[in-house]
Parts: structure tokens; C-alpha cells; sequence
């Protein structure tokens, strides 16, 4: 699993069926590189977040027919920039 | 998923059955890397869309037996090259 | 399968139910990279493990439904900075 | 899916049964970076191919119990060093 | 696919009971990487082979219940270190 911040909510109107309605996140990890993950749990911009990756991802969304490879699995208690590098 | 931007279609005459006949797109990524994406949902050069890949992308192309690991899974209704990096 | 060290802890209070309550840990790589890892077999900070990625994380978490897509697998016996690099 | 230019045939006589008899294809990405497809549909050197890779690898193989990970999926009609990069 | 050489053996008296009893060789790509892979076949340091991935390295390994994520799929007849890179 890997550790990211959430940045910003990303909108997709025309939208692939199996992806469903959640909501998806733009996320970064500590070198700024981005990703979209979905969001069951309702973290906010700039949460440290652990997402769940793989099949795994599907599950965690709540329904192993949600086409999402990303998934946020847990807001984290302690992060700080100084724990990520 | 990752965020990728649509940059031509490719064309290959010589096809994996199971690779089905649904229009395949090269796509590029903020730096430029290329890879090819299963289009279901009729994206065009130049727009920004989110892909799933792994397991969930064969689902997302309407058919679990299609043999794709990355489908285009939505557009982004806003980005640009500064949302991007 | 990859080497890591083990960090420290991981608390997630709020969590996907799916994750389990089994205790997370921040493992590092020989570069130093971050990575979460669920801990089933109990490894302690600064010990060196091999890690399961992938559907086979889940299996080696005990339950294919847990959510995770890294699952600490054994703690190796010897090994120290110098075979790592 | 990814475009790789075959580079050559790979001989392993000691096999592990599940990967078939089915030739296996060193090939290499846009950097050089080597990898090795198996190939149902008989690409030759110097073709570029798009390969399938996960759990999809297998279905393209022809069988799903075939140990691939990576599969050679259509050969491209028209891609040149131009396009690569 | 990948190409590895076989570095040495790799002891984990506490290991997950999953991962099973069959031997791991700490393997090392081109550029001097280190990765796990579980070996049913028998190769020996100093040997070039071919690592099956994903969920087929589970197949590969003689039993999908058995959680590696990286197996030894054949020992390559010819290659060297000219081939490699």
C-alpha cells in the first residue's frame, strides 16, 4: 500500500459505467507524482491517506464490480512532510 | 488510475481474438511515456481522460474475457498542462 | 517478492472495514522508498522481511477479502546493509 | 497495454510446465529496456508489437492456465523510431 | 516476463505458512536490482532466468494457494551479460 495526500477532487462527466458515482481524488505521493483514486471513505484535500492498490482496490471500494484500480483505505493519525522522505 | 492524454489511434490489422475489435488509443502521460488504452466510451486525440488498468480494466471494457490491462475509464472535464505537474 | 525494512507503525483510525484491524507497518526500500505493508507474523522495527505483493497479498493475510495489496511474508534470517546494495 | 519492438526468440529448455511450449520473444521498450512476451500470434524481429500484460496475459495466451505475464496481443501496422519517442 | 540471474538463496525460518517451504533465490536485473522469486525448478547462483509475475506466478509455483508474487518460470540456455544490456 503507499502513502499519498489527497490534492483536489477530480470531476468526470462522461464516466465508464463500472466506475459508479464515488467520488474520485486527485492524489500525490512525496515526489509529487499524480494519481486518481476512489474515495469511499471521505478523506479531504490534504489528508495523508493509505491507498489499497491492485484487485484488492476493487473490494475496498465496497463492490468487487467497481472498475477502480486505487482505492483509499485509511486517513492516516500522524503524517507530516518530515515522516514522508 | 492514472491521468493520460489521448494522442492518436493505432491500428493493428493483426489482432489477439480476445483483444476484440474496440478502437485502441496511444496515450501519453505528464512526461511524455506512451502507452496503448481499450477505448469504450469514445474519447478523442487530445482530451484528457483517467484510465484503469489491472484486473478492473477488462471489466471496464464492458467484457471480463477482453484481454486489456488499461481501458480508458472517464474524461476529465477540467485539466490542463499546469493542473498536471 | 521485495526486501524492505521495517519502519514503524502506521495508525489509521479511520479505515476501510475491509483492511482489517491487523497492524500496518511503513516499510522502506534500499533507496530508502516508503511502502505499507499489513503485518500478519508480528515483525519488529529494523527487522528485514519479504514482502507478497499483488491477489497473493491478500491470500497471505489470511483472508483473500482483507484489502491489502502488501503483506509482510517472512522475516529473513540474515541479511544486513551490505547485501542490499 | 505497452509497444515494444521484438528483439529476438528466447530458448529455455528447463521450463516450468504451465508456461507452455509456446515461443517466448525478447523485447524491448522505447529506453531498451528488456522484457519477455509470449507470443501466440508469430510476430518476427523488428516487428513492434502491443503486449498485454496481468491477469489479461493469460486469457490472451489462449488459456488461462498458462503462466504468462506478458503476451504479445496484435502486431502495429504503421509505428516507426519517429513515433517512439 | 523478466530476465534475472540468480544471486544466492534466501532464509526465512519465520515465514508466512502460505508462502510454503519451496526454496528463494534473491535474484538481480540488468542494473543490479534485487527481487524475491520462489523457485520450483532449481536454479543454481550464477544462473540466467525468465520470472513469471502477477497472479501466474501462483500457478507457476505448482499451486495457486501458494502466495508468491514472483516465480521462476525457466532457466534461459543462452545469454550473457553482452545480451543483458
Amino acid at each position: 500500500m503507499q502513502i499519498f495526500r489527497v490534492v483536489s477532487e477530480l470531476v468526470t462527466t462522461k464516466r465508464n459505467f463500472w466506475l459508479s458515482a464515488k467520488p474520485l481524488r486527485v492524489v500525490e505521493d512525496c515526489f509529487g507524482n499524480l494519481e486518481v483514486a476512489l474515495d469511499p471513505i471521505g478523506a479531504k484535500s490534504g489528508d495523508f491517506v493509505v491507498t489499497i492498490g491492485l484487485s484488492a482496490a476493487r473490494v475496498a471500494a465496497g463492490n468487487p464490480k467497481i472498475t477502480t484500480d486505487l482505492t483509499i483505505g485509511g486517513i492516516i493519525d500522524h503524517w507530516d512532510e518530515d515522516s514522508w522522505r
